[in-house]
């Protein structure tokens, strides 16, 4: 494998933590990702579970708050965490608002101007940083799974969602269901992909499920005390869709959770083992 | 038990995160400290164990990067962590130096202007907020341990030698092990204790060993890619004055591990069963 060199690297439960910024072409730039090398990898190719973080976070939120390592490293799962967005494009206003433009790529490859150039974390997510990964650490790229949080559930249901039989596992906490149908999704889509709501169903996991979509057995954590979830969340809608559509869907109820990295660290050991059982039979 | 509301409160594997503030007589003003309740906590009282932060550390970063809180609910363990230091004091320039004023507070109790009347942490920690904790949590405060990180681990030492008998369990990760001997700790004592460095003796743990201090039998864990070992940690002269005390004590030397939170969270299952030895025995 050629030589990727980490900006920052740590040990971490017998593996490391290692902090990557490189050359995008999806990305049109330099885009972060950070990776979590168990043990195992040590002595051979290991499977690949990506994690894609929410609006806000960067590549390390979830290696610092995530609580996931340990697990990761008992189970030989190799964890791979892209960035958000791009960052610093230079595109005008692109830190002024949470909830668009940087640390809120939605995963989707942007159609308008002036994001389409650069905000294309879909391909990005999907093929390029795999391609990487693939080419630099040891690697089983037959075996990848996929997880997130919040804009990153969605982005890991979509992800999967758009290509059915690759990825062997899906999951996600707290995801935005069904985005064209809340502010979030209706705001990201309106400004990345434009005015005409068609186009938007492509990049709606509710959407893809009724256009005949199937991934492996779906698991789903949702906190009942989580402040996004009746106006951005609305798990109810992928219940509906899943079920009208024949997915097999494990969404459970968490009761006085909220959204944040305490609910997530709670239940990372439950989703950990649900990829396990796919990534590693 | 009287009301002591939390200003935030997280659900965190099946029990609470709860962050909160208070008038300190001891620190002449705010206060901020935070608790992890174990599920244990809402039938009865359980053990206390405090936890010191390092340098540039919050009362929150201990939860957010400690991975301790999955192991404290299975082992019913209360986990209390106390801010660095007073903020906000007026002091002048109290801000202006990460190794000394804010955050930076070492956990003794200062003798020079103008920091004596606000940067008392070790009464603080070992009187003022002991007596809040048994008065609106669920506490056993006959079952009490402390431990801590870099400048807490030293400070958590210190607490132990300076009341023998009290805590029942001690550990630190990479502690300073005798700020008379190193930058760090000659500075802040220079700063908080005035020039005369007899003073110093009895804020030093390697000093309080010599002097006849003796705790339970302590673990150290010391990463061997730490940064600060060499000039600053001195894991030797801790090792040194414990033989010559005959103090029991485990140092392991974590090869390639670094200073920070990755390390810590690696080996915090083992402090944490460390000290559930002797808390729930």
């Amino acid at each position: 494998m050629d030589a990727l060199k980490p900006h920052a690297e740590n040990r971490c439960f017998g593996g490391t933590v290692g902090f990557y910024k490189h050359t995008s072409q999806e990305c049109g730039g330099e885009m972060r990702f950070a990776v979590y090398l168990p043990p195992q990898a040590q002595a051979g190719k290991v499977p690949v579970l990506y994690y894609l973080s929410g609006l806000t976070c960067t590549e390390d939120t979830f290696l610092i708050k995530g609580g996931a390592q340990q697990l990761a490293a008992e189970l030989g799962l190799m964890l791979v965490v892209p960035d958000t967005s791009p960052r610093q494009t230079g595109i005008p206003k692109e830190d002024a608002d949470w909830e668009v433009g940087t640390a809120a790529g939605f995963y989707l490859d942007a159609t308008q101007a002036p994001w389409a150039s650069r905000f294309r974390m879909y391909s990005y997510v999907t093929r390029e940083l795999p391609e990487l990964v693939g080419k630099h650490f040891p690697a089983r790229m037959d075996r990848e799974g996929i997880f997130g949080h919040s804009m990153g559930g969605h982005g890991a249901l979509v992800c999967a969602l758009r290509q059915p039989g690759r990825y062997r596992s899906v999951s996600a906490f707290a995801p935005i269901s069904a985005p064209m149908r809340c502010p979030w999704g209706q705001k990201a889509f309106g400004t990345y992909l434009g005015a005409d709501t068609e186009a938007w169903r492509a990049w709606d996991a509710t959407e893809l499920l009724r256009g005949g979509a199937r991934v492996p057995p779906l698991l789903v954590d949702q906190g009942t005390n989580d402040k996004f979830l009746a106006e951005q969340l609305k798990p109810e809608l992928l219940r509906a869709a899943c079920e009208q559509a024949g997915q097999p869907l494990t969404l459970r109820s968490q009761d006085g959770y909220d959204h944040g990295y305490y609910f997530v660290s709670t239940f990372m050991a439950d989703h950990l083992r649900h990829h396990a059982a796919a990534l590693n039979a």
